[in-house]
């Protein structure tokens, strides 16, 4: 279902060599396509979040590294163009990896030669992303199979991990877009995922866009649709999963891991190895970022007129907290859906899946 | 602190036989009093939730009825205008029971002397309720007082059970309030409660009224707060409570429920007697009411220049569901805090509540 370029969040033209972005920023209200041809229009396009979720940020800061060498291929150039992009989004795990990729790939090689292996690197990346993805809903799938479901199989998600999130396929969505694929009868219960909305936003619009049926309910809502039997599996994303299998991830997940495991539904993470901190031996280590108090005190939706405006939400002078991702304890987590396979939420499971990655 | 009548949500002067309430759709944005003087306006205020919360509805009715009867005291009329105001918001308990209450009250009289016993007995009602909320608060401090707690009392609530659902001090904040006027260091957690975001726009603006420091919070991040240890306890309301301590509250308590006992935090539900429904074994037997999915895709906030306006947050055609209710099971309820003292959520704890209630 992905054979075309229609589901892809990041598009790149062979022969014009032309790179274009989704701006994530106007989901679900409007579709656009920005063409970033610019070492200023791809920073820009990372820093306000025109695209967002670690795999996409990465592949986009790749494409940026490639196009600044395009047009100075010096070393200082290639530093200065590489800091600038990591300074867009600090704190993004992928970012710095990916631009690590880039750098390694041209460093050795002379000025003239480095545009062109950087572009080629930042296309295998691509290439390779959209691989594991599909490989994380081929596991996925699996699990899927096996669940013992009705007319319908009820997928809940939280937040996006689907194609917007990376280049196709996405993480979490990566095991539906398979099942609809496979012709199972998949429905899935979208969590509006506040207070960024991602869930309504970009998670619903990319389902919407794929022919995936979806139901968009109230975050609050998710434990209740458990307990009447209307949920069959939860699968959501990890942004860092520790050596012992926690998982770090959207504000919110935790709750439904809870519920999940209250109504004894199997509550899947899907990852790419790529989000496994093995430094970091559990999720209490983490830190949580505490992001601006306005997401929860305004949001923005279209008014009568379809023109996108900013309401407030709440009386002046309102107090408010705003942390953005919470720890889901491994107890909590059925299975780990990775590009390498299905793995225990453990630090028994993660040392399989890390023999396996490895071929040892 | 609640001596004045700045802290009330339907005020009645006895001179000039006025009644006033607040315009809760128009909150947290703006403070505006409805005179309600004629049926009409009463019928009005609780269908457009002018007013709403139980014990509001039912003494908002009440105080209507009386104002019907002094307008004609015949047989028909009392059974008309009692009828018009039931089906304001037919599946309201308390509105039924209040307008039963006036009408037993006053059927025996002539008619001459109806319209004013209905007025005596509003009044009485009205009492009655504030009376039983400062208990239902005397009640809640004393567990509130047990708790070891640092330099703050950190209460998490949901949805909205203050002063604005009853008369004055609420059922779930007036131990809060009471410890407030205590001089306890108390703080309230405030989760938003999307979808209709009562946390944000009554239990927030109320608060801040009454002085009480409070923090709006997004629903996903309750789970988060409890496990980083910044809550003491939770305390909500209850919509209607089973015989065995189930409790049927607005959706999301159950979430809260789940994460208190995951974290070893006390979870109470504070509620008035007539909250019990004593035909009902359990929370399984509790139809969960589904509302409109207007209410997920949509919301009211105030633009720029300072306009109250709904805004879209959806895509078109996006489907949405909305259980406006959850259950949750008694044994995650570490106490029911009421008029009559504190009870364990159970079968056997209601029945020593109906015992002391009784007298027996």
């Amino acid at each position: 279902m992905f054979s075309t370029d229609d589901l892809c969040s990041l598009r790149w033209d062979p022969v014009s060599e032309k790179v274009e972005v989704i701006d994530q920023t106007l989901l679900p209200h409007a579709l656009r396509w920005c063409h970033l041809d610019s070492l200023q229009a791809f920073c820009h396009a990372i820093s306000t979040m025109q695209v967002r979720g670690a795999p996409l940020i990465g592949i986009t800061a790749a494409f940026g590294l490639a196009h600044a060498l395009s047009e100075d291929a010096s070393d200082e150039h290639l530093a200065r163009a590489a800091a600038t992009l990591l300074a867009t989004r600090p704190t993004a795990v992928n970012l710095r990896w990916a631009l690590e990729e880039i750098r390694v790939a041209v460093r050795h090689l002379a000025p003239a030669e480095r545009a062109g292996a950087a572009l080629e690197k930042a296309c295998a990346l691509r290439e390779e992303d959209i691989a594991n993805c599909e490989r994380i809903g081929d596991n996925g799938l699996q699990l899927l199979r096996a669940l013992p479901t009705g007319d319908r199989l009820n997928v809940m998600t939280h937040c996006n991990a689907g194609w917007l999130a990376a280049i196709q396929w996405g993480t979490a969505l990566a095991p539906v877009y398979k099942a609809h694929a496979a012709g199972l009868p998949v429905h899935v219960w979208v969590s509006e995922t506040r207070p960024r909305n991602q869930g309504t936003n970009l998670t619903a619009w990319e389902l919407q866009r794929a022919g995936v049926p979806c139901t968009i309910v109230a975050d609050n809502s998710c434990g209740q649709l458990m307990r009447q039997g209307r949920v069959d599996c939860v699968i959501v994303g990890s942004d860092r999963t520790a050596a012992n299998g926690d998982v770090c991830n959207k504000v919110g997940t935790y709750l439904k891991a809870l519920a999940a495991q209250a109504s004894s539904i199997p509550f899947y993470v899907a990852l790419p190895e790529s989000t496994i901190d093995w430094d970091c031996p559990d999720g209490e280590q983490i830190p949580i970022e505490e992001r601006d108090a306005a997401e929860v005190l305004s949001i923005a939706g279209l008014d009568a007129g379809g023109e996108l405006l900013e309401v407030n939400l709440a009386a002046a002078h309102s107090q408010a907290l705003n942390p953005a991702f919470d720890v889901t304890p491994s107890w909590l987590v059925q299975s780990l859906v990775t590009e390498h396979g299905n793995f225990a939420a453990s630090e028994e499971g993660l040392q399989k899946l890390r023999a396996v990655a490895t071929g040892a």
